[in-house]
């Protein structure tokens, strides 16, 4: 199969060679390149600091990495150079609204970057990466000269640890992954009715009685802090109250609007179990408790969650009813933002600007709050209006499983920004990469790069180029899948039917079972991929004609068997859709017209294929409806 | 394609199930199976302590890896569970000869694992989590009775780490293979010509001027050491001496034989550079390096390396000559066994018992020395004769890229067990692990099962089932593939060409081009295995007479093309071997004998390819041949 990694907005003569994503603001081709034939050395002009020199040696360990080519002690001066120069240090914490631009060069006898302080060369480091292509004997870097700045301050990946618990491991690679595509916000959603995932040293019953035995220490706490600092990423982490709370209340089930005991909660959905509002004790809970939480977490900005209050709790309280009647609160929005101004006061109080969801938006509301919104622009529009910053949510939820073409015609609109959110419900450590990335990728862009930036072939082109460099920054997107097919039965054949099937959205897996964190994930929907990038391929071989690429592709599906229960049907549909495909296939070569009896019952039969089965759709059928489409001229 | 994992020695009615590697010493299959559809749990009863409580707890994380099963908190008294029951604990350090046998029991109700020390119940373990197998609504381990322990003691695995750096996490994670497959030896290559890899603070030039700045804190040793000791294996260290020590020179020049200066060495082979013998000063570094050497590792084994002595610099050297004219020393290897007394007495003031290679063989050597040959089953029948120990490593060196089947044929004989052996001139720390796993199985086998076990096609079977189980431990023999091959070019066809390939012998690799440590190891040979798991499935689907599995693959490789400059040959051969095949197979089905002439054409054309192309073989031409060798019989 061939890939065409091409960038169309560049001339031609460099069109095969420059694969960078987010696109950079500007960005001028040059002639020849900068030859890579040796380990390459990164020499620091100017300004210097333990983070950039950090940055430095993570650069050459990536390159190392990305080519093969060994690191030595003590280049020599012959060796081909990236020169960083920068002017001053980056705050001392990453800062919503900092410098992030740079400038970058690279001729035929070097490469440089410039930028007025540490995080625009962080920022440049990644883009230099990207830039090393493979040439006839080693790697060369293409002349290019980019001048580069985001587009919105404010560019995030939620992870959402509560519903299948993310080891450390997950969360520090994923930061790698992030800072390569210059996202700059991790949003930690630490707590949820399932779980309760940070250690709380004032009340540790929390971790104790609220998690499965695993939480991230204090001290992993930190690590993250300073590891995201290093790559000019905030953490801004999300305790979920009032509702979302189920986890807080197996410690300590006085909190809530209702009666205990409570255990964690093992379901996905929407629970009752809500913080009581009219309980002073509650608020002084939460100040000793925010009081902790915000000294543990440098950024100014502190997610109080606030969504989904189910409300029945509060309902059928008859404290809360009457503390709602004593106090004036109409109604359940009015409670719940009675109890978001008592936290915003103290989350002002130890120094924090408050963000929460959507549902946080009640009047009373502190004009500096920051309203994430899963609701969508129309919702994020309403909050401006009275004044509040934004960032958008809604379209970017990856766990929704959709192509990445969806997430990437999403625009954040006159937000601050946007952040993707990764549920995690369908999602554990060992495939959780694999749906984030690539996607994530594309929504990257959408945070950074110019709003005209919009072409999809590009973007896919661009998108799987910079995936497989990902593979070395440690990131597990391509590699987790081999086992666990293993796992599930021979991997041949079953390697075949994953490169021809997508998940099905995240509907179709509620609609599928009752789902549970104690159902194990691991089954071909689970190492399967959100998008087949393969099956892509192959659409791409129809537009252009490529009989050859076709017909090797179908005639491997139309031989591949694969004997697990659950997953026949598809096996059998695969078999039988491109057997069709390579009917058609020879109609098409020898330029003949099917009969259109012959025509109309193979199409209604790839159509009865479109349907979700085992929690996968077949997208092998795409190529060959296509080909049925008449999109297929042979070249 | 379909796997058989079938045990040969076991009845029938359990045959796919079991799959242990190494075979137990006793095992006796039992009706049903022990069903694990939910977490596991595991208890101690007896004794315990710190060690046997984190293998506890990693045999629940592995388990939950293995199976995707999610680990709970406080999991029900109605789990699946392992009851581990110790006598004692193990020695303080893991012991050369120490009791390391257990029993373990499985029925359709527990699993009871028993053994005199937790060392036993370490191995146990592993054979444990071998044991569980996918069913039809989840796992279960089949009822089983085994006795086991070790044929051999010393059981164990060379890494060297000099000739190209292997980080910390390379170390650790083969660790945890080593013990997946009962080893209890990790030989520490720490030093050679091309590089010094471990912090000395007494003489801190060695590391630094000695390495490229990558090497061993002292730290990171003790972590070593702890985590190996964790798993039940010994760390025995290995200074070369007195040749291949040119690293240590361009630290120390004034060490060696000749003036310097010295440099690190780039190339692979045997080097001039050695150390003095009639140099007093030499002895007095010696002895403060061994002091300080030996207190940082644990094991009273002390290995000194000892081989290929060059020799030219003491011939050419006056003082030397002077030197051995003075003590009587009649040639070099009577000078290297001066040398070697003199170091052995140090070694022994410090409390260890030296190990050298078999040229430290000479006399004057102490009793209590052991000798590890790489010459041969001979060379230690010499050396037992006159009483010294011995330990095979002839036979076993794993980056010879043999297959499996002739390490596994090397027999220990009356020695104290083997180790393998992984020089890493041809490997880097992105593809050590393919080079190591899952060969190193089949010679832990050998290491630690009883004499009897030598069926080839159980072996290969087994191997492939526990090869697949250590990716869930974390070993990088599957993975690291992928993203080399999509370095190369596009991966598609890249990977059905790499399954149909299998990299030359180290011989071929040293011919084809004159290696260094500059030279990337990012081809296609550093890619592929040294042995082809999909060939050996389509040599059984031969024998087995399975048409559809063969055409498949045929089909496949007819069609697979690709387009990397040094590559083309070989897959212009893949695709002409497989229409061959395809003939070939047609004449069969159709119960045809192909014409003579064409039959002899076919056969020299496939002979021909059998030779080396980019360093690789076409192992695909095996099963083709096959098919002319009338070794097909349709069943």
């Amino acid at each position: 199969m061939k890939y065409f990694l091409s960038l169309l907005l560049l001339p031609a003569f460099c069109a095969a060679a420059i694969s960078l994503m987010p696109m950079p603001a500007k960005i001028v081709p040059g002639q020849g390149a900068l030859p890579m034939n040796a380990m390459l050395r990164v020499t620091v002009a100017g300004y210097s600091d333990t983070r950039l020199e950090s940055a430095v040696e993570r650069l050459a360990t990536r390159v190392s990495r990305q080519t093969g080519i060994p690191r030595i002690h003590r280049p020599s001066d012959a060796l081909p150079a990236l020169v960083v120069s920068v002017k001053a240090a980056a705050p001392d914490w990453p800062t919503l609204g900092e410098d992030e631009s740079y400038e970058l060069t690279v001729d035929a006898a070097s490469a440089q970057l410039k930028a007025p302080t540490v995080t625009g060369a962080l920022r440049g480091m990644e883009t230099f990466a990207q830039l090393i292509v493979p040439a006839p004997h080693g790697f060369e870097i293409p002349s290019v000269h980019i001048e580069d700045h985001p587009r919105y301050p404010w560019r995030g990946l939620m992870l959402d640890v509560s519903r299948h618990w993310m080891p450390i491991e997950v969360v520090l690679r994923n930061l790698v992954g992030m800072a390569a595509v210059k996202l700059n916000v991790f949003h930690w959603h630490l707590s949820d009715d399932q779980g309760f995932l940070v250690e709380s040293k004032r009340f540790p019953k929390l971790q104790q009685l609220g998690s499965d035995g695993f939480f991230y220490t204090q001290d992993e706490v930190r690590r993250v802090i300073a590891y995201a600092r290093d790559r000019g990423i905030r953490v801004v982490p999300e305790f979920d109250i009032p509702g979302h709370t189920t986890a807080w209340f197996a410690a300590y089930p006085e909190l809530a609007a209702a009666p205990g005991p409570y255990e964690i909660e093992r379901y996905w959905g929407i629970f009752k179990p809500t913080m009581d509002p009219s309980n002073e004790a509650v608020y002084t809970f939460l100040d000793a408790f925010l009081q902790e939480m915000t000294a543990l977490f440098p950024d100014p900005y502190f997610h109080i969650g606030g969504d989904e209050v189910e409300g029945s709790q509060w309902k059928e309280s008859s404290a809360v009813q009457k503390f709602a009647r004593d106090n004036n609160l109409a109604n359940q929005a009015a409670i719940h933002g009675y109890f978001n101004t008592r936290v915003q006061s103290m989350v002002k109080k130890y120094g924090k600007i408050m963000v929460g969801w959507d549902e946080v938006l009640q009047p009373g509301l502190a004009p500096d709050t920051i309203i994430q919104s899963w609701r969508g622009q129309t919702a994020l529009a309403t909050a401006a209006k009275s004044g509040y910053r934004g960032i958008l949510s809604f379209g970017y939820y990856l766990d929704h499983l959709r192509p990445a073409s969806y997430h990437y015609k999403i625009d954040p609109g006159e937000s601050l920004g946007g952040e993707a959110c990764m549920w995690n419900e369908y999602a554990s450590a060992e495939n959780v990469d694999s749906r984030i990335w690539p996607r994530m990728i594309a929504i990257a862009e959408r945070f950074w790069s110019p709003r005209e930036t919009t072409d999809l072939g590009s973007m896919y082109d661009r998108m799987e180029s910079v995936s497989r460099q990902l593979d070395f920054v440690g990131l597990e997107h391509h590699t987790y899948q081999e086992a666990m097919l293993a796992r599930i039965g021979p991997v041949e054949p079953l390697r075949v039917l994953a490169d021809a099937v997508e998940t099905a959205g995240v509907q179709s897996r509620r609609q599928a079972q009752k789902y549970s964190s104690l159902i194990p994930l691991n089954r071909m929907v689970d190492a399967a991929h959100p998008e087949s990038e393969y099956v892509r391929q192959l659409e791409l071989a129809v537009k252009r004609g490529d009989v050859e690429t076709l017909k090797a592709a179908l005639t491997i599906w139309s031989q591949n068997k694969v004997s697990v229960d659950e997953l026949q049907p598809l096996s059998i549909n695969l078999r039988a859709a491109a057997s069709i495909g390579l009917e058609m296939l020879s109609y098409i070569e020898k330029r003949q017209t099917p009969p259109a009896d012959w025509r109309a019952r193979q199409t209604s039969r790839l159509d009865a294929m479109n349907r979700p089965i085992a929690e996968l759709y077949l997208a092998a059928v795409r190529p060959i409806q296509a080909l049925f489409e008449g999109r297929f001229v042979i070249n």
